[in-house]
């Protein structure tokens, strides 16, 4: 498969996701945390056209100046940005715009692939990746736009992602000694994942398998949510503040838990694995179990013995920058290294996860009270 | 002209302020005072719905049992309502749909206008003022969630609103006596003006003309918006927490005054009268220059000798009841009364008012804070 | 009496009223709305100095220069002020040395009122009147910061302000006229007070007596506090986000209603005037009654047959300039005008307010959610 | 030395600490983090109480059953405690109240000593730990308070902190391979230390001496703060929105930069090591100067070849559990475990230590924005 093949198809996906929604699903920024989807649609497109065709592209004319202006997410070297929380009150370009743009880059982009441009590769590949990473935020943002709206609309009915269960069972044992961890592949990874290196592990046993929403339920009805002893103290003040005593997106109406679904509103599964948790949630759970969470290093150990990939799996490691980590010059360096503070890492992967995007060396990352992606909860014994 | 006619010609005054809005300039909710543009479509169609057609049209089918818990505004009898800043993360029912909606309710109205029902009669006729009502917060709201976008789009070329003038200037003089204020009129009227009463105004000099730029710019290059002196003392604080150093939508560009308007950015017009400030402002304004604003006593009484209709003029009232109101029971009693308490009257019209909705009775009202309308400034001398 | 006994007399009740204090409860300030005593001492006693001894007195040398910086409240006009929120951090001066500045001023003054000076004489008597109004601050700041104290400190067992009762009942009627109001005698009075004018008023019954503890119980017990037709907008949202079922101080305890007072935590007199009851309450209360709360005009047009001096009433009328109100120039000018918006008129006086302080002419105004002073309900009937 | 002479030792320098403190200066909370130095006082005697006392020693009368739920700190298993914003309020008991109370217990404390229970000397040396701790709270707390007051009190002539130097310079290289970290002493150590185990650490050069004052405003004057290359992205929002431009204290007056210190406000002095910085200044200014901050495993390795002990010094580690940490059981469980999340950890100790509180395996945390304690950086190369 060629470089522009996987172009072609990251980009036929991403449009793919999108089918389904109606125009003014595109829109609306209900969280600062939620991105809409037109934005993603043409974030990612921006990026290509930022980093590749203005600056490898011969006489290349930008679409729209303005749109650097409106689709830059984060990048403070590439110039100001609309406020971040203000993304859903930009209701041009409208989505058939966006959509051209989207067909103008990507006529350029086969033009500029067929350069045989090494940068130009090394930064397709990142563009493309880039891409996958945000068509998982476009479907973990569109459930939350729709989980909004209290008549619950279907995204897709053929999505079965909240029905998951586990295929295997039990407790592997890794033993003590220095292990190496980090990307040693050939393939593409980022840098935060980047410098092999020796850490030392002790003895562990880690489960095989993920909790389920019947053992999640189980910490429920024991008091779970209304017993500090369980809690880190920030997550303790979380679950007062916020009135919490659920995961995300669950209901209890009229004595029963539902759970808003890609499909719509539904009973909760209970052999199904839990998901929508805090790492506050996960923590405690952990701790009501007499058990803990893994760290990533003893994660990425056990990585090749373990089930994993229908969950992101939160670690009881904070994000950080490996030994010898370096930040790209530029403003591709703005990608990783400056998130390095409060917030916990994640391993594996999840439903929402795009095809050719997982690996064991992946490092995902998300602030403790954070639920609307698809993770969960892997158990280590103490 | 019948009502069915007055009411059928409202309604598609409603559809043609939104005919040349694109899909997604129907959905956002960039501030709490906004509302979406679908969603005042939405609701001024249940008004009539909810008000006349289930309680008057025998056999009447509800269109969505959902549409009341979406598009309730702010009638607590009526039953839970969507959280107000909300609004805008409720993507369906989409605008065609809601289209359908207005289309079902005027068939079903035009039944029962039919039955000579005086009560239908005078709910319609509030249903229509509350329609009225509506378009002009639906233009002013356009404006400020096309003002968001930092491409600051058109919205109509043919509307020239930001460049009205005066026709003419100077003060007239009115005496001290008794007068009758309040509506007296058969026509339709809130029972916020009803109750015409005797009031005491002591002589007065109030101006024909209102404030243009060009005198605003004044106080703003004597360093009105710099000297506590001027303003109100939560004024002065809202000021300094806000950094407002011009009225609302106008941008500093290069060291010339630019304004956003229904046609774009363009640079501050000296003679058009100014519009867009606080009631804080307005009051600073009459601070500096040695005067003071009417009360809405004076305004009424002086009223049929003034230049008025162009900007919504801010007076020294605040909206309390007229001697004698009565709160009509039930949900039409929310209407006005339960807002009378941190309020300031405005009186008159603007150039945004729908056609067959002002008069010299009329109580508008809004926070001292509140700048998206459409609002002006009249002196009285001290 | 002489101006200066008049002074002396005044300043010996502020001590007074805090003899019974330990040096801690000088310090805090539990809320922005109240003030720690030892910077009431301190404030007045910096009015006296900075208005009066530094103009008015040859060669007069400041206490300490840095006082006026920590003790000047709002009054931009003389300079940058510590911001108001952070009062409760200053530590220093200490209580005796703040004490030993009142003895220095007072000696200062002692010199200055000997001269025969107009301007230091009406300077004098607004200082004094000042001072006076801070002795009700100061009690009813006393009281608050005490009331945070989970032991519920006594303040002085010879206060039984919590117990007052009316003396008298029913109602009387005002006949429709054209009445004066505002203030025309020789004495001390407020800006806010002066230009004595005339004013419509419609024939109204008002209350001689005030609503009482167990008249306001059975509003509560009538769920007063859950029905929001009862309430104005912001009222019932200030209800819901502060969780409001019962007057400040108010504490139920085994299911018995208890009060805070200024003799520590006691049970609620059915028989007694109740108080610490903000203006949202006071008129749900009213609509409840059926009934609604006096504007000013009208009660002060009635006073002179009313039982009143117990309890702050609110009124249903906004604190704005009566016709022809002048600011006084300079930092004077900045005692009164400048609140003139979003605060509500109470009129009478209570318990709390010092001796020779009150008239029926007063205009006190607080926000329609502040409920620390000892305010009251008195009914009109619709 | 005998425990009941430590103990003795102990809890009369606290009293040595506050000697210099004026009645008032014990009441304020002027931040979140901030306790009033009566709290300290009063909080480190209620943990003897609770947790010896009234277990171990028979017939104890606690001296007041208000105490526990006043000055219980963050105990969630000994019950209900004062918000913690609230301590400001609390002015009663007293200063000298709470002085009696400290005699009071350690009159019962001298007895339960004598009694050779090992439990009561494990918990009396916990206790003992736990008021140096507040030890040198207190200090930092005062500072802070003092620091409110825009007239800038000394605390004590005698202290000058602040002008501390570095005695040693240059870089060390420790080699790549297994060390061991954690605590095997016999002495006194948190959980949070324990369990000594093995850790890889590749090979770093490490400062011996920390930044100075000097080398700090170098960062300042190439623009440090206002280039976000050089930022934590979290840390650019923390400088932006508290218009962070200097460390904690310093005061540009005049063009010149002076800093509120223990004896007021003295000019920087360049050669004395910089303090009072946050995590996200420290991450900054080794990214500006093109290097790191060390792990806390390379901190403790490294540490008996470095100059250590003047300021606390932030590390890029995350407050984590080492492997096969366990919590205690009970309240005593609560000391370390539940505040592992959103902190750093720093190693060493400062010129506010107390004697006899420091080891090279102390691990001390807070959040990345918190300034208030005496910490500083030393970097790594890359």
């Amino acid at each position: 498969m060629t470089l522009l093949d996987t172009y072609t198809t990251v980009r036929q996906h991403t449009e793919a996701i999108c089918r389904l929604l109606q125009t003014e699903d595109y829109v609306p920024q209900p969280a600062a945390f939620v991105s809409p989807p037109k934005w993603h649609l043409a974030h990612t497109t921006w990026f290509f056209e930022q980093f590749i065709l203005t600056q490898h592209l011969p006489n290349y004319k930008v679409y729209n100046p303005d749109f650097c202006f409106l689709f830059n997410s984060y990048y403070n070297n590439v110039g100001d940005r609309t406020f971040r929380a203000d993304r859903g009150a930009i209701t041009r370009p409208g989505v058939e715009e966006i959509y051209a743009y989207r067909k103008y880059v990507d006529i350029h982009m086969e033009l500029v692939l067929q350069l045989k441009n090494e940068a130009v590769h090394s930064l397709a590949t990142l563009g493309i990746n880039h891409e996958q990473q945000h068509q998982e935020l476009l479907l973990t943002d569109i459930k939350y736009i729709l989980s909004c709206n209290p008549t619950f609309p279907i995204y897709n009915e053929d999505i079965n992602w909240e029905q998951q269960t586990n295929s295997h069972l039990g407790f592997i044992t890794i033993p003590e000694g220095v292990y190496e961890i980090g990307c040693n592949t050939n393939g593409f990874s980022y840098d935060n994942e980047h410098g092999r290196h020796k850490t030392y592990l002790h003895e562990f046993d880690i489960a095989i398998n993920l909790v389920t929403n019947a053992e999640y339920m189980e910490f429920m009805e024991a008091g779970g949510y209304t017993n500090f002893n369980y809690w880190l103290d920030e997550g303790w003040a979380w679950v007062n503040q916020n009135n919490i005593n659920a995961p995300l997106y669950w209901h209890n109406i009229n004595g029963k838990w539902q759970q808003f679904t890609m499909v719509g509103l539904h009973d909760v599964n209970p052999n199904a694995i839990v998901t929508h948790i805090s790492f506050y949630e996960a923590a405690a759970y952990a701790e009501w179990k007499g058990m803990r969470l893994p760290t990533e290093q003893e994660w990425e150990t056990a990585s090749n013995k373990l089930d994993w990939g229908q969950r992101w799996e939160w670690t009881n490691s904070a994000y950080l920058p490996y030994p010898n980590y370096n930040k790209p010059d530029g403003a591709v360096g703005e990608y990783n290294g400056k998130f390095m503070i409060n917030q916990m890492v994640l391993r594996g992967a999840s439903c929402a996860t795009s095809p050719e995007h997982s690996r064991n060396t992946y490092r995902n990352f998300f602030h403790p009270n954070e639920r609307w992606q698809f993770n969960g909860i892997r158990l280590v014994k103490k």
